[in-house]
């Protein structure tokens, strides 16, 4: 996907602003309807799920699934309705504080790590507010004139975005909490038996250095404010993998000692495999099989089934990424590095994206080539950093990236939870580098 | 409420012993009715709850209430049906492993602090596993002859006290639950307010010294094991108040500064002060009224209310029990001179037992005499240490009391959350000294 | 030893109050005498230490010998010589703040914890504050009057009891602190290999019961004030083992899995044992031999060994204590019942009290009989609670014990650490359960 | 100082590779000379200290300063003397365990917040050792033709610039180690008071953007491993500070807030300040003046004395440089910005490198013009991550900086404790964001 069609793909229901002179009607409508489309696929991903199940919260960084729906439903409430539809009556006043995850320019909030402490309001009541904020929006859109709109599209437009990394939140966090349930209940009816399958080798692709840009030209619809702006880098020459670290490889690092050889980790990742005992990726358990080799088992939405060596490996934090480099002899790319080779006419789509009814990475490709985007999110090697003249939204909105720009890692290209209109190639994840319960995988890289 | 008369209460719907010249059938049947009320209890505290109120677990001591009512019908499957009911079929196997509170002897667990993560199965599901198990309880019983009424019988009697601790703690836990959410939501309907009474001033009531009995004499009736063997203590000639410490009593405390002053209390006490930040009771806040004085409110079950003055104090720990009893010059009664003094004849009750209705403390009688038992649970100067000559129970429910007889100070007489049939002034309850959640308050003492 | 040799032991060279008609110069002369005997022990116990040695500070329960020899000089210039000798010059005004220890009344104290961040003042200042004290303390003794040796003489006393606790402190934070090192470097030099050894077997000794008294009586020269007062106990008939159990009873214990059988444990003592990893007592350490058997070796203040099985086990916790008991079938005396054993005229001394040169326990001996005091202090079943009718020191001293009431248990008879004059057979000692650094063994009892 | 003085300064007392004509003798006396003289200010920089103040280990993040002068001369014998001086005796096999830091292919070694526990060996013992270190150092180079002095030359330009790294480390360990006691002793004599003065005003030196070299050119002389390969970056148009931010400055920040407004800090950051209740970099004190007005003082190694406004403010994290440079509408500058500007010819030197009579910055210059290098170490806005191309060093050594590249940000320019020869303008300092016991300052940039 060059950045051209990812640009297409977040945008794609939506006029672009070239289309001014289109009739304002049809603009508020394209944006409602993306707006109900977003929004309903959020409760398809909740539809599986007891008012129970909504409420896990199994570690202060996950939240639960119920809190989750309410909070994207808060931001268009705080955004969008409270400011701009006038006479908009507040679904209830205790969500601002229930509701809001960290805005300290908003006031105090639940304490993240008390969320799942909610049993009030019940997950009924957040089906109702949904209904209430989504037909305030409705009328929003319905009323807006072309000024209006105008105003008005940017916020909604991140309002949707932010919907949509929740979306991918809501899987991630609810795996882990049912991993944390000694039987491990499935969310998802489980997947057949598949049969063995070979997957392409592990090429590296050669990119010449030199002055490129990265980045997001403001101009080229919505981006949010960290991928801003477009700017130029050089880069030396390099290669990249041509599709991430499956399992069955990374079994081969693991039975090769690689939880054991402290020269194959950095220091701060080293003393955390010591401290938290870590011997796979998150998810996977050891069993025998009769012959008493070692068998492993991986805990899905699925499930719990057979580890399949054709997947691309997941749930590894950075410090894992960077030893299995180690290992091979290589290293993790660059963000621009990859973002460079992402851009590339060769790549090839790989992984998929969010399918309601999997929320799997599927396995690697037996076909060769570059292979990018989709499956697993792909460590790199840089610090989530400003670009070069960075500067955040204005407003409260300000806090939605730049605050969090230190001690963690840049992701890069979407995985099997993240929607397949949310993605760009200039996009930048980024989480600590010990964090392991997103879909993040392994892309190597190295110098020529 | 004398001793003997406890005794009645603990086993007044069930013919005792002496009664082996009775038919069996009418003693099946007496068992299977209390077997029910006491049963039926637990689901009418429950009642008010949606199944995800019932999922709260706020802190590592306290348990869901949807653990809870799974956990007391684990006990009677485990303890009665598997061993006892030929043919029965477990509910769900999984559940051996989720219900299972502590005993080590019956293999591991669900963790204590994870009790809250567990949305499966879902409140119906132990609903229906609670209807199971009723089931066969009424087969059980009503197949039992008279040699195997007497083996079931004192099973059955642990089965039913160990659901009626849990019924206080499903009060006690849901209450911390409640507290923790910024809005306090109530749990039963907000009490009228009253008007301002008076209550009867605090005397102290002079025992003599000498040899007393104290404890539970085995032959007479259910009771647990720590409160055996009946045996004699020699007491010096003592004081007890003929109350407990009242809410307006405890504020004139916290007003002559008795959170700041170090002398006041035991080191460990005071250390825990600076720690936790204590500066009034569990659940009570400070509000300002419009001159500026101090206010406050208790967050009850039934909502968040002005601090009633004639209420006993409540939700303090061993701790202020102790810095209350230094500043006012007294001291806590031990457990021996507690009971002894409860078994006067000039006793009334006082404070009330369990009442779903309210599930809070009465306020205190304006009418003079020595009242004890109901209300609020009393904190004891004694260590909670076996008696001289105590054996645990045989088998695994020898894990009932024993174990935790270190690091506990008992209390006496039951509370407002005490099932009135539940307690006896033989009873000993135990909490670590900075235990606050549970309902506990503070009785007085003093040597002659 | 009986009750009235431990008094003796205690006030051994200072004539009694009943010698009031005695000279007042030779009252004064006496306790000057036991004052600069009590002195130059400590300084026996730090010469072999470096100052570097006397700053090391592995816990904060722990202190740093330093600290300690600061301290109980700050003691005698705290509640003697400030307010009982005119013109008295304090040392160093800085003192105050950096070595009292818990007195809350005395205002702001170095944290505990932080006692080993005090390079200054150095050991050598240390010393001169010690000579500065005992010259003043000269002073004020040559010139007390009958009057004012009755009043100095109490806290006299009191001093010299606490510099005396601080010897044995001395001793086991010393160890601990050099237990941490990697080489375990000794303290004194290696004790000579002893030829192995019988001893006695362990018998139980019965005791009836009845009324007996227990406690000390004020009027029977210096005790701690929870020793006090003296008063009846009612005891039921008993059982006292005639010896602690032996390395080698408690190596048998280890080997038939003591330390995995949740059975034996009280529920917070099994916690513990997981929480911390305990395999064996503080101070062993595993070694195999030629033939691949477990060898185990203790590191002593005399360097690391193999282990003695004829020397008392010693450095177990109380729940080590309750579970070795639980393993035997048997049970740890109450702190009564150990009294009025240690008073039965059958009792003869085992174990020894402190050698500076040494400062270990001696093997148990061959002999049969009734042996207690010295060697290990014995873990008693009894919290460590107020006597009836218990009252705190007037003014600061106050805080010396009270405040201490909760938590732990009494611990009773001396160790090869505690000066042959400063134990007494009221002596209660008191520590919290999980406690191992102390020379704590175990005795061990049972009902008849 | 360019890029080429740097280079001059770090090897100026060694004939350069170019000087392979030379004779072999002088480049061994020449490195013997400065072998010796970086010993000896290691020597000077602990003769203040007894040796209890050479044991401080306040938090475990900081060695004491004993520790450090052994590690530094453990690094020689390791890698020089053991593989290259044929006999050579060990001084003691113990060392290797107690003086490694975190060379894990080396084996096990002290635990790092243990260190303050090693009362053994004294410090007369590592007086001791680094002469015997020196002697053989001696004779290795000594006898050294010029094969050898070819490969040791490398190794020991790294042990010595390992030992000036300790150096500084020794200053700002001893500092923390110090202020935690309650007095706050000196290491060194009062500094007399100075008149106040005026600092030059802050301006901002604009720079053109493009394609420019940073980074170390290993043909040029020493350099640590992370500072290769030189490579080129793409620079943006930029403008960076003529000095650092003074205290002065920094005083009106916080009077106007600065440590209680969110908005102004990275989201760790504001949760670091309300976790540790910040309200001042590190050392300061508040005092009130009669007035009533804050009076901030400064604990110094020379003792506490007033704030002098005219000092650049020091020991503040990366977090309080970030708010710093938002509340003045800044940023902190890149690492390759700031090594760009270092590299002018513009630049003069500023603050001072270590003077041990001091150890503390001097104040900022009257005069204008952009200065840079010394005073205080200056946070960047980049992460520490491997240049393009990095390879860490052959072997063991190779675990000196590579390892540590995650969760750190670089800092530049060298401060008041680092010694002058051990700097340069491709140096990298770094250390993780909440760090504030280094001599850490601030600052400030702009884009154009």
């Amino acid at each position: 996907m060059s950045d051209r069609q990812a640009g297409q793909a977040a945008g794609s229901s939506i006029p672009s602003p070239a289309g001014a002179g289109l009739d304002t009607a049809a603009t508020a409508a394209g944006l409602a309807a993306r707006y109900r489309a977003v929004r309903q696929l959020t409760e398809t991903l909740a539809a599986p799920l007891s008012p129970e199940d909504q409420m896990l919260q199994s570690m202060p960084d996950a939240s639960p699934v119920k809190w989750h729906r309410a909070h994207v439903t808060w931001f268009f409430e705080t955004f969008l309705l409270l400011p701009h539809l006038p006479g908009y009556a507040v679904f209830d006043p205790q969500y601002h504080y229930l509701f809001n995850s960290y805005y300290e320019a908003l006031g105090e909030r639940q304490a993240r790590p008390e969320r799942g402490l909610l049993s009030r309001p019940p997950a009924a009541a957040v089906t109702r507010y949904r209904a209430h904020v989504d037909a305030a929006m409705d009328s929003l859109l319905a009323g807006a004139d072309t000024a209006a709109l105008a105003r008005l599209r940017p916020v909604l437009e991140l309002g949707l975005a932010h919907e949509q990394q929740h979306q991918e939140l809501i899987l991630t966090d609810l795996r882990h909490g049912l991993s944390r349930h000694a039987f491990a209940p499935a969310y998802l009816p489980p997947r057949p038996d598949l049969p063995a399958t070979d997957i392409a080798p592990m090429e590296f692709i050669g990119f010449r250095g030199g002055i490129h840009p990265i980045g997001h030209d403001t101009d080229d619809g919505f981006a949010f404010d960290n991928e801003s702006p477009r700017h130029n880098v050089l880069l030396q020459p390099f290669r990249i993998a041509s599709r991430p670290v499956s399992n069955g490889e990374y079994l081969a690092f693991m039975r090769d000692g690689g939880y054991a050889r402290a020269d194959l980790w950095l220091s701060e990742g080293w003393a955390t495999v010591q401290r938290e005992g870590w011997q796979a990726p998150l998810y996977w358990s050891r069993a025998g099989d009769a012959a008493g080799r070692d068998i492993w088992q991986v805990f899905t939405l699925q499930g719990r089934r057979p580890l399949d060596p054709a997947e691309p490996v997941c749930h590894v934090s950075f410090h894992e990424a960077m030893a299995y480099a180690a290992w091979a002899g290589r290293r993790l790319p660059t963000e621009a590095e990859w973002e460079h080779a992402a851009g590339s006419p060769l790549v090839r789509g790989d992984g998929g994206f969010l399918d309601p009814a999997a929320a799997h990475p599927r396995r690697l490709s037996a076909a060769p080539g570059l292979r990018m985007l989709g499956g697993v999110w792909e460590w790199t090697r840089s610090a989530y950093e400003p670009y070069p003249g960075f500067r955040p939204l204005e407003g409260t909105a300000g806090e939605y990236n730049g605050k969090f720009m230190i001690g963690q890692q840049v992701l890069r290209g979407g995985s099997c939870a993240t929607p397949a209109d949310h993605i760009r190639i200039t996009y930048r994840n980024f989480f600590p580098p010990a964090a392991r319960w997103q879909f993040s995988g392994i892309r190597l890289a190295d110098d020529i």
